[in-house]
């Protein structure tokens, strides 16, 4: 079990927000496709690299969201890197079925097109079926 | 020339922040990179869709940032998503030369990795030769 100490030199890079938070990019290891963006405050970040399994802040709920822990959907940390600002993290992960609680892989599957907004995915999974009344 | 009216159901979509911005994902259409992440407001976003620019607001500078317009390396907009939430927008666009003040082509060029972080890109351009004392 490592502790803080061996996250320093990531976490002194990290500008945190005014609550703690730092924005987190979650990618596709294998296609490149961007498949959401969530928050993460210091605790979480160093859960995410010791477990291996992407888990971020929620905002909405305020508290600690193993991504996947409900509905089996995790993500598996492949990479880590942080932005030269240091106010951004980019994971390239494994996503396990979908990533979007709507059941598309993406949370990104509305594209703005000829002034309107299509739908551009088709869903992986029955929402209803993968989720239960928490969204994770 | 369009007007506001035009982005109204993209706008409407949108949860802008207690300052007026939304989270905007650069990402290289061709490659899949994600190339950085910076803040939108309304009118930067309207600025963006209707010259294919990508044009942010500077959060530290206050002020409406044309990404490339003293570097050269601007970002033709190719396509927009908008995520589940509407929280966040991901722009897949054509880089021209590198993304990064600091002349990589992505922000994210240090990787951590084994306990420490890692530069794992070679930077493109002389920062010094591609950027005056503004950082765009």
């Amino acid at each position: 079990m490592s502790n803080m100490q061996d996250y320093n030199e990531l976490l002194q890079q990290i500008k945190f927000d005014e609550k703690g938070l730092v924005t987190a990019i979650a990618q596709d290891a294998d296609t490149g496709e961007v498949l959401m963006v969530a928050y993460m405050n210091a605790d979480t970040l160093r859960q995410t690299l010791e477990t291996g399994v992407m888990t971020y802040w929620s905002r909405s709920r305020q508290k600690v969201w193993i991504k996947g822990e409900s509905s089996g959907h995790v993500q598996e940390v492949k990479a880590c890197y942080i932005d030269c600002d240091g106010d951004a993290l980019l994971f390239k992960v494994h996503q396990h079925g979908a990533a979007c609680h709507t059941g598309h892989r993406s949370c990104f599957f509305r594209r703005w097109k000829d002034g309107g907004l299509e739908v551009h995915t088709t869903p992986l999974v029955d929402p209803e079926k993968a989720y239960g009344p928490s969204r994770t």
